[in-house]
């Protein structure tokens, strides 16, 4: 007779926004315990999670990034990357599953809050009904960008809503109207029309841009002020509420 | 001649949801460097934040804790009220400002994020245009919450709102009926309203109650099942999105 196997723990770690130093004290703990430690990037890249871990990182993990399809003939809207995508995430709970099954704790690492617009949900949901899972909240993104600026975001009753600059304009302008305080995430090639719907909304004036909030090379500027052109996947824009001081 | 004394430094400083272990790494290290640490608490009390940061706390630093004025006597929204807590915030400037004009560096701590709805930001913006300041990011008590729970939050593209129970009726479930995701906080005595506006929005049945996420005696339950009655300080609705899988 064998003794069984107990099956390993999925640690799901938030990175916080970029700085190595805003990962929490439960991150670094983790990270340096598991004996798989693994990530998502780009195809080809090394990938951010793996960069903002770097100096953690005892050399004694096996390590297993986990790399995206490559997006050169497809948008990221059509079916065919929907499909490729979904493989992909199959294939990587696959891989886990196998060092899971075999008693070893995975970290799998998030940038921001795991539970947040995180890559991290999609082998979560997929892995969390046959494993332990512990998660470990992470500074977001957002958070990281409003330090940087310096600004209060949100005071006493104010309404907060984040904002996908995915959406039609006329839906953007109504949402901002509604709100107190926003956070326009997913600019890339809707910054033109995000910056003329914050216009619209009455809001330019307190509008603040910013790019790769707490990692290096940091932009923080005016909204108004931001050249035209795509705006990286690192950035966002701020509209700080003002609430009863 | 006497050299001229530099002024301290500002630190604002997230302590996360409230376990300890969710402080960021930056958190722990300026709060161990700093000779003056200070923070926020009810009248008579210790205070969360401190209770928060006592394992990280060497004994070095002089603790300057900022005592809210009594509530006993007057509403929180009453006139009365709000000039008694702005003289308690002058005062506590007063008191800050005596250290950094003295060249010590002074670490205010905050609950969650310091730049989201925390006291910090009332002192924050009577103090940064006269000393350096340092801003970091934490964990915010939502995302404390939303691990606990357990539950992705916000996918692809989702929309989330945050919003204030103290919200008429009307407000909420319209605002709920506009977003993919949301949190609901400040619910207190308003919860009965807040689970009639969740329930009359289409949204109970995917509703989550997290009463102290990350503390001990963490409390999370469907919003169905919560008893009536009022909901203490650190305790939110949850409505996970659903974006696209």
């Amino acid at each position: 007779m064998t003794a069984v196997q107990p099956t390993g723990r999925l640690y799901g770690i938030g990175l916080g926004p970029g700085d190595p130093e805003l990962l929490t004290v439960r991150a670094v703990r983790l990270i340096q315990a598991a004996p798989v430690v693994s990530y998502f990037a780009k195809a080809g890249r090394r990938g951010i999670a793996r960069t903002i871990v770097d100096r953690w990182m005892t050399g004694a993990a096996e390590e297993i990034p986990l790399h995206y399809p490559m997006t050169t003939e497809h948008a990221f809207d059509s079916p065919v990357y929907a499909a490729a995508l979904a493989a992909f995430y199959e294939g990587a709970v696959g891989v886990l599953s196998t060092h899971l099954d075999a008693g070893r704790d995975v970290a799998l690492l998030s940038e921001g809050d795991p539970l947040f617009f995180g890559s991290f949900m999609h082998l979560y949901v997929r892995l969390r009904w046959r494993y332990a899972v512990t998660l470990v909240p992470g500074v977001t993104g957002m958070a990281g960008c409003w330090a940087a600026a310096g600004e209060p975001m949100t005071w006493g009753n104010d309404t907060l809503s984040v904002l996908p600059g995915t959406l039609p304009i006329a839906g953007l302008i109504e949402r901002l109207r509604a709100t107190d305080a926003a956070v326009i995430m997913k600019l890339g090639r809707n910054f033109a029309k995000v910056r003329l719907a914050v216009d619209e909304a009455g809001l330019l004036a307190r509008a603040i841009y910013v790019e790769r909030g707490t990692m290096e090379n940091e932009i923080v500027m005016p909204l108004a002020d931001k050249p035209d052109g795509p705006a990286p996947y690192f950035s966002l824009v701020l509209i700080p509420g003002r609430g009863r001081r």
